[in-house]
């Protein structure tokens, strides 16, 4: 069985390196070997152990009849989407870890890879190496699943264990994060909560088996948490986490990404570090969480390669992942029920909060002088905001989940 | 698509929910609706609303060509073994969550299905709810697994939360987890690891595709855990959980079912109350842990059940599960390598364990009196077993993790 890895970078390197590794114990679950046959990089890798597969000339994979089975961890739309189409039209399947391809186009490619009985898969996609995408889809069979509530970002939870554990700032904590090689130089794609929104847009997708737009998710990420938060939080004995959730209520559905307070009783309040985790909620097994490396090179590329496997065992077979192009109406996330934690300026004794939070709990939190904060019982979203405006010196608030 | 459901307890009532409540869903993944046709069970449910579905004839079930799936939720060897055998034989598929006859006759009832070209799973039998069984087979495809350890029984994980938060001592968290329903009358299954035993012989077979046998399988229970362990464990900041694990070194294979300490740092550690945890390490994805519930009515029918959907959708096909009757031989467990934290009578001052244990880190607890503890250095087994059985007032030990 021959395969092309297309993008040479960390993940695709991984890849063929996960393949040669554990080659055997791959054949043995396949049945045959699988062999790298192209490696598609517009760059050369002199002295590289895998030099002779490297080619720049998209069309050999293309037109290779013995190639079955194509890896796409280029990254990015371009020129991702035309390959993988021309791919999928030439009946080879096609496996990714590339979410931005797979949020913005998923449902398209999942219909021409069935018109071609070829498939279509992306376990790499969401959480890294976890696997999450088919436990959703082949394991959790017997449920509704009414909630999915992941960390689905490796860089923000780096950062926000940092600023729990050591009271560092933010912008310490990202520089930290960049010379590591966790966040970017250009680190808005993971703080803001752009990566988790197309995660969670691909799980709730999954899930209702239609298209929940990202664009259509409200995302907000973690550049306004600062080191006061942490300290009222371990004041509350609580911990900063940002999430991408999708629920479902009834007939009506909602998906968001923000940063939420936590309590030691939710599973994912222990996921630190770069971990990623996944808390399901069905309506007969209730918790389940999937954990493990979110990003990272071996372990991404161990989710692709599970996805090399499962088109090798059915080539010439249509994908089985269902997910149409219709789409999915979110409704106004101003209708989800949380409490809040709500930073003011001034004192609780002087300050008017009580005309609007009667019953609020007030905490006072001893080295930060000129604020206090409160924690308001549960009420919907809209409610809240609508008095959050009209409250006196407020600095800010988060969610509490 | 008519199915059976054989025995009619909790996991058997929770399988005839689940197929009820959860019928379009589920409908919607299969292709068709599922049906229970008949329920077996020698009691009389009179009131029952599937009163009309009871008997005590299973000659009806194997006899009736409709019937294509029987749920086994009667637990025990006899009469399940032969039951099993007798719908395997007549070519219908059977699920279970009957962890004593997988680890008993896995391998035979497999090979009598794929004989017969139907599926013998059993998802349910290990994890309650937690998909674990599909995952190691089914995702974890690009992985050589060398570990697996897991928070297998959920009895004696409330227990141990119980002690650890409450500072209770072994006897009175027993009864009131007997009072609750929690633990059985005769708690021996659950309490001297025996349930755990069980379970983790089926994840070792799984991943090394034959059998280990679970009477090889070093095994020791709670019932010697006692409130001053806690008390040295909290000063430690380590907690204690009940664990299974099954080990690969090279060639060499281990299992083994012990009370362990664990590191905060460990995603067991988190693992409370009822709840199981899996952890599974991989030479390419690093740690990935699977949590749930690991008991319960729903939870493990929801497991059932998810086999019915894999099952129903593969009618006339044989098992995919390779678990070869081939014995894996376990190397001995004294080769493995752990710290130990060791209580012994007298003061440090006066002790000789220095002569045993010279780097060894002591612990003094106030209000544990007339004994003192250290914590040693990472040795074989062997050898710490060598030294304890020569240490003067020797209390007891736990190895940590």
């Amino acid at each position: 069985m021959k395969a092309a890895v297309l993008g040479y970078g960390t993940v695709g390197g991984g890849v063929v390196e996960v393949l040669f590794k554990n080659k055997v114990a791959i054949a043995s679950r396949v049945g045959e070997e699988i062999e790298v046959k192209y490696i598609l990089d517009i760059r050369t890798f002199p002295g590289d152990p895998f030099e002779d597969k490297i080619t720049n000339d998209f069309n050999r994979i293309l037109e290779d009849e013995e190639v079955k089975i194509a890896c796409e961890t280029m990254g990015g739309l371009k020129p991702a989407y035309e390959f993988t189409k021309s791919l999928l039209e030439a009946g080879k399947s096609v496996c990714t870890s590339n979410k931005e391809l797979v949020a913005a186009h998923g449902p398209e490619l999942l219909k021409i890879a069935r018109e071609h009985n070829c498939m279509y898969l992306f376990e790499a996609s969401v959480g890294g190496g976890i696997p999450i995408i088919r436990p959703l889809l082949e394991c959790l069979t017997a449920e509704k699943i009414d909630e999915i509530t992941g960390i689905l970002n490796g860089t923000t939870n780096y950062m926000l264990t940092k600023m729990d554990r050591e009271g560092s700032d933010y912008a310490d904590v990202l520089k930290e994060a960049q010379e590591k090689g966790y966040a970017e130089r250009n680190p808005e794609a993971d703080v803001e909560g752009y990566d988790a929104c197309r995660k969670i847009a691909i799980l709730a997708s999954l899930n209702y088996r239609k298209t929940v737009n990202y664009e259509d998710i409200y995302t907000e990420g973690i550049s306004a948490v600062d080191s006061k938060d942490f300290a009222y939080a371990t004041e509350l004995g609580k911990n900063i986490k940002l999430l991408g959730m999708c629920k479902e209520n009834g007939e009506k559905k909602y998906a968001m990404v923000a940063p939420f307070m936590l309590d030691p009783e939710n599973p994912l309040y222990s996921v630190n570090d770069v971990f990623n985790g996944i808390l399901v909620h069905g309506n007969m097994v209730d918790k389940v969480m999937f954990y493990g490396r979110g990003a990272g090179k071996l372990p991404t590329a161990s989710a692709v390669v599970s996805d090399v496997v499962e088109e090798a065992r059915n080539i010439g077979k249509a994908s089985g992942i269902e997910w149409s192009e219709e789409k999915v109406t979110l409704n106004d996330k101003n209708e989800l029920v949380f409490s809040y934690f709500v930073r003011i300026g001034g004192t609780a004794e002087t300050s008017s909060y009580k005309e609007l939070f009667a019953d609020a709990e007030v905490l006072v939190k001893d080295g930060i002088d000129g604020e206090f904060a409160i924690v308001t019982r549960e009420m919907t979203e809209g409610d809240f905001l609508e008095k959050f405006v009209r409250l006196e010196n407020a600095v800010k608030f988060i969610r509490i989940k």
